[in-house]
């Protein structure tokens, strides 16, 4: 401002006050993510005492903190939990978020059960740790609702991605993306319990599998050119080689007396295609629709 | 060199001649890389052709290839395609470097193999393409033959890493880290099935997936520091969490008809640790030997 002139300052819209009901790890991130950002927050927990540390208002009952905010965002364990701690009276009238993790069945008959008792509603999922630029949360159910609570969710991190009307769309993106997610990361602790029955110490494999997991990316890339191409080239790496090399893997979980049920479950769905005649091809193959 | 001064140019040594026996994608890598830093090659594949436009001299037999080089590279598809390209007459006094894949048994088995027939033996597994400065490509077996050969070997590229005496542990590293991931690509490939089932395409869920890959490096190194430490802390996320997690991603695949095995055994395998009182500690727990 230019000294001597005087001004009416702009005024700042006060920022939308938010309900967080379920304060597990991620629920205390999203509070925490709102109150840094300046909205008013209120929160709730089943069992006491999870609030202390937040900057927010603790309430007695998951009515009353949801009857303190125009958007009530609930995360908890699952679905269950999540009709367990719904009031239709407190509600009414308001938006609810819900960003517990959960199939896309459940995420349409939350958002039918909303619209019977006159609540607004979108069904989102963190796929990213929230609160930094790189946060990933992804919305489904109205547009209108998204659009109209857009500014508020930026809080999280992130740009707030709507991926469609259909309510379950987000869980579903949610439920392909934890199939990859946690497929990996038994194979992850399963590649550690190997090593230590071979001598190998976890620090000793540490770097090597940090540098295998970095062949990931491109291998979804094509995968996802694969598919989308309906074709699936063997040249770099075919599924005959994949399927002699794998009974090496399986041998030696089986000599170190380890589980083999996911490796073996993999290796039947190997012998399938390559019955089926596409030993030649890659192994991309197994991802065809 | 200054103008007017003359000189005797110092002798380059003459790079070792290499010979590669087997031509799948490796096979022909392996050669090109070897030809690129100017070892004069020679190659041999049981099929006749396969060496049609590499800069190499093509052997008509196995015997033949193995008697033109000091330095034998076999790579083919597994242990048992080894063995039976393998002439004790024709390998006497040379160096075999076997970068087929395979178990730490079966590594064993062929360096004991090679001790009896006087030939030199090291065993090698390629974790991440050849040629390349990041190539990561390990070895085991006599650090004396090691250290011989190294020079030649770091044509593949990267630093070529020495593992250990015993034969058969970088198969170890090798069947661990395959073993993470096989598993993760079978997660990939499965996620995209899943995908289209829900009506998400390839290209909607790629960029996601490749955003979730980028977790695992993170997830390595806690699975990594938490079984060195002998504790697996579950204060960002709780097994009881991914359990219940889990039953979804479940779920929404059985409804979709598609093939549960890996996951369902996943799922057992967190079942057992609840079982036992881990329901309150994180997912590493998983990895504790
Ligand atoms: N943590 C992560 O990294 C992460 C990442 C992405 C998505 N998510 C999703 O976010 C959601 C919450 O995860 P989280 O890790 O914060 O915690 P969580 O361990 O999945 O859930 C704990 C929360 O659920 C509450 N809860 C459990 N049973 C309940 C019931 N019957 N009635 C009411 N509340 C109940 C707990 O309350 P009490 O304290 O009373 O037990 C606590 O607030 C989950 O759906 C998860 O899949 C988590
Ligand atoms: N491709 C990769 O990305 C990659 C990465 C790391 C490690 N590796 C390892 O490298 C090795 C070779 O892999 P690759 O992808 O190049 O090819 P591959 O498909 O695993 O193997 C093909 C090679 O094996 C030969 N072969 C098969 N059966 C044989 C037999 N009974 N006798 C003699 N030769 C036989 C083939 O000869 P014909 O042409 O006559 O059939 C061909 O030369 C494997 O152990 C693999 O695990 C591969």
């Amino acid at each position: 401002m230019t000294s001597g002139t005087t001004s009416t300052p702009t005024p700042t819209p006060t920022p939308t006050p938010v309900t967080v009901l379920g304060l597990g790890p991620m629920g205390r991130a999203l509070a925490t993510a709102f109150a840094a950002a300046g909205h008013p927050t209120t929160v709730w927990n089943r069992t006491p005492g999870k609030g202390a540390g937040l900057d927010a208002t603790v309430a007695a009952t998951a009515a009353e903190a949801s009857a303190a905010s125009p958007l009530v965002v609930v995360c908890v364990i699952n679905h269950e939990a999540v009709r367990s701690v719904l009031d239709p009276e407190a509600l009414r009238g308001r938006t609810l978020v819900n960003l517990t993790g959960g199939s896309p069945r459940h995420a349409r008959e939350t958002a039918r059960w909303a619209e019977e008792h006159g609540v607004g509603y979108l069904d989102g999922v963190i796929m990213t740790p929230v609160g930094g630029p790189d946060a990933v949360v992804l919305y489904s159910g109205s547009a209108e609702v998204h659009g109209a609570h857009e500014a508020t969710l930026a809080a999280l991190g992130g740009t707030p991605t709507h991926v469609g009307e259909d309510p379950g769309r987000a869980a579903a993106f949610n439920m392909s993306l934890l199939d990859f997610f946690w497929t990996s990361m038994f194979g992850v602790v399963h590649a550690f319990r190997l090593a230590s029955a071979e001598g190998v110490a976890p620090g000793e494999l540490g770097g090597y599998a940090r540098a295998m997991s970095g062949l990931l990316p491109g291998m979804i890339d094509a995968v996802a050119a694969h598919v989308s191409a309906g074709h699936f080239p063997g040249d770099e790496s075919s599924l005959d080689s994949a399927a002699s090399l794998l009974d090496d893997v399986l041998a030696t979980v089986r000599a170190n007396g380890l589980d083999d049920a996911m490796l073996a479950a993999g290796r039947a769905a190997v012998r399938r295609a390559v019955d089926a005649g596409h030993g030649a091809e890659g192994f991309t193959r197994l991802a065809a629709p």
